[in-house]
């Protein structure tokens, strides 16, 4: 039965051998194939130990895989720790436990909707919802405590309304512009979004080929699934490509990190100045996530309060003093442009102005760290007004991202005065449910309805898009809130019928 | 068994030869019992190839006749192609696949409420939504992108509110108005819409029959199933209609056209500005009804994407270079007045009445076309004080559309300014569940509101409406988006419950 | 097995002679055991001549019982058609089809909650909906069109908040007042309300008993079911009624109405003006109520469309052509205050003050008459603020009625200036369900909240209510009407969950 | 069976001679195991003769136990009343009628979720609404109305959204403040809640306990179920505490109370001005616990109608005469601080400086007596802005409470210029699930969300919180009220649908 040949076999740790290293004195564990001794790297694993020890003398692989950059092992475990190949054969398959709910994705994945049912950037949603693992999407979707900001995204852009212009020659439509200088055919980039594994095996790299397909800009995430350089390799014929950053405590990791993007051709670097600590959400922690880590820049040592969730202890090494005297360092290390992601008011949006950037976007992360937090297309129409006043328009590029769902919605943002708009969660959706031909159908989507609604608001061009096509005064109008419903009221009042069917007695057709 | 005389038998075409052209190479089909060759037609059908060979060889004619005009086989198909009549003896019936959304549907026309169980203009699209074909209904009843504009028409009436007058003398109410100088018994008229056939065998001259009995006005559509002279050709005793144009991009199409109309005698001629590209609707696309097709007027040879869908398709004629520089061309080609329907700001209609037409519809094409565009009424509310403080409101007649449902809707419209209104969808409905017995119900229950309300609102006649009789300040303070509900607190709470019953304990009564 | 006297049998009618009276020719019908001819009454009957000819040759006591009152008869039929007693042994008892709704009815009956479990006065609407006779329940709970001001005129309230003073003596509360110089306990007063005894065999008379308990002010209705003479010799003890009155085309009619309530010492004369034409109440029409007439004013020979329905029959002697140039008329005839029912803008109620009518009631007939109409505390709103700019707050009483559920709905209209506020259809329902101890209780409960609700705002008299007690500015500030939900995104949305139950293993307990 | 020693048995009272006490004219009950002769007492009970005398000749301490502090007897009734020990084995058990409702209680009490699913202050509240008795959780959770305040309370916060800075050095938070001088870790105080042993046997001292831990400030209420003395006996190391009061009609009560709580080391005296009578809260009422009391003031003798329900017997004892001239007094007595709870406008709180008191709450009770009471945050938001011009925003200390749920609501008070808030409910229902660790868990839930979003917000410390860093511009713009629903529209209204699921057709898969 074991036909693996004697000499090769005898090189091979077996399961048994290892599956006796699993305690917190000696913890080895199987990744991809291999055995690995993380002993002495529990204390500083920023996922917490507790996550190691459940796989200890075990194999990890299917745990690992989706949170961790494959080149993770090399760069922050010792080679002597590296023990060699494992007979898999040897290793004791773990019988898992029945789990109903997964047995229901089984049968929804087998009815799952066809690719040409998805009509628009929330069929995406509704499929992946259901064909995702409950703990993945519990990732994807969740956000900051009510999730009141997260919903506020999408539904900002209701309060927006146009007044669009007729008999306008709109037979050739023409919605490409320049993002930070390069060219793109229609103003989105793709924002980073974190651990790209949870849907879809492959991770962002099928993001990098959709956005070549369809001539757009990625941001790369530091907290990817794939490795940075895995994500700058996927990119063909001069793909424009830029970095996400979230600055590390130790400056030389960062630094390092900046150079190399440079060195590998990114052409933007995107700070994020919202997440000086990563997020509460609720959703996330109950599905039971709280396991994971995707930390690829670990200081080593620290000690941060694991029990917190998934997304603290991401986020340990993280820099939460960084602070405006930092900007004219990251200036220096680089000559990629600099932009502030995650500026929330206008005050903010001037002094990154003064202090040269290059630009900002306008966002709260996705709805994902500040509950309440205003949402960025209403924060460009706090900021536009007074950068145009104050001349500052053409200085800095202005961003937005979330909640960007429709065609209509980047449009309303270009009316406001926005060079472009970040889409994250969308695509996600769309790479968890169907891969690459998902995304590229959900961005096919936005240029089909880009074009239609370009004519219909009669705007041959971006350059044609400008305040006066919009009523967005119910956006800086504040946010109303109904008074709290009359139950009793309601309860008793008899909501009006329609026209009652006729009664059709039995026998009547006889 | 064949009782047909032999000589005439000899001369028609028998179902098995016709059954051998089912292919792109040679595609013949049956419409009301007669034989065309259609392949060369193929690559020109504006609807697309794909539906046209699907029933190659075969019967065409159950999904060919409600969307088009009875001449258009004469219009677009050379004579050589008319192939002759078909011994339909000898046309296999095809077999319907059994669909269980189909028996839900008969068993609702079964129990369908008798039309003196409508009580208003809602109630026939309450009954029309279930005995209506699915793909029909898709087609009446869809709204561009998310629907929120279709939706918004209606409910911004809702913001209106009245300021009755009291103890006004209202023994005589007179309701009747004149629009372009043709009197009418109330200030509505029926506004083009397409595909009547989809709704009803007889096609849009049930509303012709309608319109007449009530002595309003019918707008004839370009799409309409019914061709335009049989339209005209069902007015009675000097019926006025009006002629709604999408322009050709061949001019001399379009001309030929408005010639005709007004030598047939039409009093109106609307150019529709508000779909240089017809609009995406997506429960249409979902309900499969992606193989229709309308187009009268196909250029020939063109190549539009076909894959998007019916809209997209109905529409390859229409110019989406039309621009105001056009208008003085029309202006010239015709002594009909000539309105712009589906203006939507101030701006626009302005520049409507300095061009020389002779009104505006303000419209958001029902909803159909640009999601979150402003209603009409609320586009009136900005346009007319603007018209007034320039002394251009005598110059211009201003007509809205959409959402139009109750005689109070059509008093707020008249209030605020608005000439008449344009009512469209619900005379579909009517038609649609009830023939002509239902439109003439539903026109009959306008004027009864109609009467009613003038009374209680205190104004006897039509020149009485002004806008000290309405509250409209919510329409135009923007509109207002709640903040997202807090789903985690209203879970947690504990609606209040009314009094208990009492417990009847079993047995008693005993 | 005939029991009866052979000599007083002789006398009656037998039901076997009066059945074959059941035509249009010749129309006998039954009415608490006498017969009445009505054939040449058929086309003056207000209700139409149909509802009769349904009962003709038969016993119409249960149909015309609650909406005709006792005198009808002696009143608008000639003696020489009182044919005299009938015997009821012989007139067939009609079998009663058997009716679902009404079987479940009646079981909702033998569970309706205890009297004592009737908190507030919503809670004797949700018992009167269950045990009410549909027909009854629609009569009452029917509004105008969508029923939309119906409903606006409760939640109006809830655009009021408080802004109490505290520290304030409250010991001694004492909430009467006067109203038009009658001294009462509290400020509410029993509006006028048509077809009691729909809800109750008794009739108006017990609300005229339930507000001689309270030391409140009854208003007695033109269409009650009980005769005015019976409501006016109901009250004890000096018991102050005002008489409301639709105003008879012929005046003649209208001025014996006036003398005679000034004669039985009515206090106050209350002219409806909103009701040039009663509204259509769709929910009333669908329950097939279409039968039904009260009207005790009929000029006779009138012509009117019945096919409208009850409200618009029931109208037909009201007159339209009512207008302010008929007030000094009515100053002329009576010494009674004269106070305008049914005002609705300011401009109105100065003109009201210019007249010299003694004051007015801002409403919108329970939202019955025409729908996004404005509430009562709305307009109160509006007027109050001028009136006092123009020295006319002292000039006129103002109420307001409509909507009126709470104790603190009473005070927000006092704040806001009103005299008192009238409330109908609760005291209908708490009648309708429970008698009078159910209107007794409904009046307690007020008076109850009435108490604690002073105490809590810091007023000890009704005097130091103001309108710096209130913040009202959202009733001033129009009507918001959110925008349309977004349902795809809605419908995606994953709420957040709360805590997960733990997990009982079946047999864990073992 | 019997195994009691005779001599002791001797002495005690048994059942049977108890029993035959059961009337109002001699009335004994067994409270722990003692027997007590309340005929006297009926008159005088705070909560009605009525309830005691359901335990006439019974034992009463499972109804008596929660609602009255261990030393009431003592305390009211005089020693000769005290008859002795009972031996409780001949007093007969009463069967307990079976309850539907308590066993589904139980059932869920098995599946309670354990405390770490607890992640926000609204998850205890869920659990503790499935796991409390139903009359408790009434009790609790009850608003005064139609809780519409109750609502408003937490919805209010809602209506305020960040504006958070960028780039701030958040590395340290430090949220620690003082409040009345006392420092406390985190600006919240545990607020005075009545009657703590309906939730856990042991009451009130569990919440002194968790403030210990977390060091934060409680404030005993006068209606706690425990003593004072205990709740002050319960408190460890210098911890701090504050005294709510409801002012007595007999001032030497008031007097006694307040200089026994001085001595005993309370450093505040917040007198409730929001309660001169306590509210009515419907769904306590339903609840049948209408026969509690907890007032441990009797004045004796009063005449209160107790057919209102528990709140109004309750507060029989508070004086509603109380008033601002009552202050001085006040102030004379202590040299504690004096805080007035439940202002409720501006006004108030500028007189409340002037009179010298050193602080205010802006509170409605919880939204438990007056309805459409504003919340305090909105009444915060009026306040500030005139304190600040008037130079008044140091001299007294300004307190919200109400509504309170996450870390965000506390720093929006405190951006508005709260020194601190009040949380209730929401460690009554931990306490009520959990008991101490309950409240452990949500008092460092609030303490881990604060320093989450302190950095989010880009504040370090208290101080660096002000208006700037909100919009609250809702807050103050009124409570908007959508316009009624559009039954019909909306019944009619087809919503969207997403992507279709795939068929997958029965043996497929063979």
């Amino acid at each position: 039965m074991n036909r693996d040949p004697p000499n090769k076999q005898a090189k091979k740790l077996t399961g048994t051998e290892i599956s006796s290293h699993n305690s917190r004195d000696s913890c080895w564990v199987i990744i991809h194939g291999r055995c690995y001794d993380v002993t002495e790297f529990l204390p500083e694993h920023p996922g917490g130990p507790k996550i190691i020890l459940k796989y200890a003398g075990k194999d990890a692989t299917e745990e690992y895989e989706p949170i961790h950059p494959p080149d993770t092992l090399d760069k922050y475990l010792d080679k002597s720790k590296h023990l060699g190949e494992v007979d898999m054969e040897t290793v004791e398959k773990e019988e898992k436990e029945e789990d109903p709910e997964e047995e229901d994705r089984q049968k929804r994945i087998d009815k799952m909707p066809i690719l040409e049912q998805c009509y628009n950037l929330m069929d995406f949603e509704a499929v992946a919802r259901g064909v995702m693992k409950k703990t993945a999407w519990a990732y994807y979707s969740s956000g900051a405590d009510d999730e009141i900001t997260m919903r506020e995204n999408h539904s900002a852009f209701h309060k927006i309304w146009f007044r669009p212009r007729v008999l306008v020659d709109v037979e050739n439509i023409d919605f490409s512009t320049t993002m930070l200088g390069t060219p793109v055919s229609i103003p989105f980039y793709v924002t980073a979004t974190a651990l790209g594994k949870l849907g879809n095996p492959e991770g962002e790299v099928i993001l990098t080929r959709g956005a070549h397909k369809h001539n757009v800009i990625q941001m790369i995430p530091t907290l990817a699934s794939c490795s940075f350089d895995e994500i700058i390799d996927a990119a063909e014929g001069g793909q424009c490509q830029w970095l996400q950053l979230y600055v590390n405590k130790n400056r030389d990791i960062t630094k390092k990190i900046i150079e190399h993007a440079e060195a590998r051709g990114c052409k933007g670097l995107f700070i994020t100045v919202d997440a000086p600590q990563l997020g509460r959400r609720e959703k996330d922690m109950r599905s039971k996530f709280s396991d994971t880590g995707s930390n690829v820049q670990s200081t080593g040592g620290d000690n941060v309060d694991r029990s917190q969730g998934a997304a603290r202890a991401i986020s340990s090494f993280i820099d939460p003093s960084l602070s405006w005297k930092d900007i004219p360092w990251f200036l220096s290390v680089t000559k990629m442009p600099i932009i502030l992601k995650g500026v929330q008011c206008v005050e903010d949006v001037i002094r990154a102005a003064d202090v040269g950037v290059h630009g900002v976007v306008l966002s709260n992360h996705g709805g994902r760290q500040l509950d309440t937090a205003r949402s960025g297309i209403e924060i460009l129409a706090e900021v536009m007004p007074v950068l145009r006043e104050r001349g500052l328009d053409k200085k800095i590029e202005v961003y937005i991202d979330g909640g960007v769902r429709r065609a209509t919605d980047i449009i309303k943002a270009l009316c406001l005065g926005a060079k472009g708009v970040g889409i994250g969660r969308p695509f996600l959706y769309a790479m968890s449910a169907y891969g690459l031909p998902g995304v590229d159908r959900a961005m096919q989507l936005l240029k089909d309805e880009m074009e239609m609604n370009m004519r219909l608001i009669g705007a041959a061009r971006v350059e044609d898009l400008h305040p006066g096509l919009v009523d967005a005064r119910a956006l800086v109008a504040g946010h109303s809130v109904s008074a709290p419903t009359d139950t009793l009221g309601w309860r008793v009042y008899d909501p009006l019928a329609g026209p009652r069917e006729k009664i059709v007695r039995e026998g009547s057709k006889l």
